[in-house]
């Protein structure tokens, strides 16, 4: 069978909200393996808000894509052909091959998933980057004690639902933060937290102070914003706040301006930016218990998987939006 | 001889500036000694700017001052009478008695001061509260390498002007950040920095990029508002912004709203806030290191004085607005 790849490539830098004129969907045949090279056939794309910044060439932790490339992303396959001595077709892997359905390679970077008892797609979501995002933000920069108030927002997302699971199995009271009524429900029903605050709801600050009522301890940051400064204003006495996103600004062209800055002074915070891909070393213990925990039942996770490669864009445009429901994933095959 | 005391109260809570308005100064007779007391005649009150959030009973990291109470502060002075068993008039003594002339004490939270070596005004600065402040800051929370760079707001200030004398001897490139000409020029000439900005020469953004080509490693903050967002823009990956003060803030009625916030998530950056009483554990290594290194003339130090407690109010004032040079002092005697 031979079949042509379809990729995604970055067609023009957003100004502002990204559109679907951002992106280019094209075809091309599969080029011929070369001795060490091997084909991943990719079965799962993982869409994710750091994509946004490598849109752009402003100021950022990593490279831009250049215009004309492939869309970068995290991806789960198989090897569909090998001229590589180390890889066999049929072996499942994880790597970052793009918005693309095929990928040629020669290992770098490309790991082997033994364990076969997880459904590939976790590799992307709660036993992948984001929740390694979640483990090393939570355990290492919140380092969170039984009892405190862990606050997370974007609560039902990939990220923000290993964060509140964790932090319960750690024995702190959990507080989401999402939107709508729906994703609520599912925080606290079928996460387990203590409770949901919905910023649509349009009480955030006294539905925030209903839901925290020793104040907040360790709150998890990746949205940025009003809601930043929300909670800013109920953070206590030394208090955590491990940054790794701030969705809501991603597409603006001003930024939000904090308003209770002077919290982190007044009650001594300690804010960290931080960014997974800096912290290798951990990811073996991050993945070895969020696995466990997969399997034991303690972390629950919820998938909202769009087909085709061809719909990338739209997907990708959805999640900035806060419209996606759980961790958001293009299935390729 | 039987003087009356003299202390200045807070009459009322300020609105935005603080005026002389807010304060009351009052004379009354000193009270009897009774047994396990002992009687202080202080040399020296400091003036600091957290003394503007005593001011004040909106949120705070300490309990605001009464209204009708003495203004606290820290004082340095000499035994003058004792029923105290462990005090014997003539020993020097480092006290928070506040802004007042005498103090009735029996012990409590009062330092003999054992050194002759040192001026006793020294204590309330270089190797008091202030050079802690810096020390703990720039030390713990900024961890600074040789050949980093570190930027200090109020470079000639007694919490700045260590904190950049400190970054020199660990072998940072030490920049500081001063309102004029006269301060900038003792920061670079008296106190060796390798550069100082004049942030009222109106052009902060580029002359800060001057004089710090390699970006900022650490920026020690304690003045906030829109040189925060400048030094923001220039902070390198992993940078580390230890913040005791916003000095810019404590007058405002509206706070400044922090522009570039998004530089922690871009650059990984760390900020943390801290008081220097939330770690008296390290007050004894810092006390030892920064007394030597005034032995050594590696920190100098510069005091600006005012003869007599009625004069408190007006010098305070001066300070929040930037117009002391150096470690604001009160001569009591």
């Amino acid at each position: 069978m031979k079949e042509d790849n379809i990729q995604v490539l970055l067609a023009r830098r957003p100004e502002g909200d990204v559109t679907k004129e951002n992106f280019e969907v094209v075809s091309s045949p599969l080029p011929e393996l070369q001795p060490g090279q091997f084909l991943v056939r990719n079965h799962y794309l993982s869409l994710d808000p750091y994509m946004r910044g490598r849109m752009s060439d402003g100021p950022s932790y990593a490279q831009p894509v250049a215009v004309g490339d492939v869309m970068v992303g995290g991806t789960v396959g198989e090897v569909a052909a090998s001229k590589h001595a180390d890889f066999q077709p049929g072996e499942r892997v994880l790597g970052f091959f793009g918005w693309q359905r095929f990928a040629v390679s020669d290992g770098t970077g490309v790991t082997r998933i033994t364990e076969q008892d997880l459904p590939l797609s976790v590799y992307l979501g709660a036993v992948g980057m984001p929740g390694v995002t979640a483990y090393i933000g939570l355990m290492d920069f919140g380092r969170p004690k039984a009892g405190e108030t862990v606050v997370v927002a974007a609560a039902s997302g990939a990220v923000g639902s290993v964060v509140g699971q964790v932090a319960k199995i750690h024995g702190c009271r959990a507080v989401g933060i999402a939107g709508g009524p729906d994703k609520c429900r599912y925080v606290t029903g079928e996460l387990g937290l203590d409770a949901c605050v919905d910023y649509k709801a349009g009480r955030l600050r006294e539905d925030l102070a209903a839901a925290t009522p020793d104040g907040i301890d360790i709150y998890f940051e990746n949205v940025g914003g009003p809601i930043l400064d929300t909670v800013l204003a109920r953070m206590n006495p030394f208090g955590r706040i491990p940054l790794c996103g701030l969705i809501s600004q991603y597409n603006a062209t001003e930024p939000y301006r904090v308003r209770n800055f002077g919290s982190l002074l007044i009650n001594r915070l300690t804010v960290r930016g931080f960014i997974v891909s800096d912290h290798l070393d951990r990811w073996p213990a991050a993945l070895k218990d969020l696995a466990q925990w997969v399997r034991d039942g303690k972390i629950k996770y919820r998938e909202s998987i769009v087909q085709g490669i061809e719909n990338a864009p739209a997907a990708f445009i959805g999640l900035l939006a806060g419209k996606n429901f759980g961790k958001q994933l293009i299935d390729l095959r």
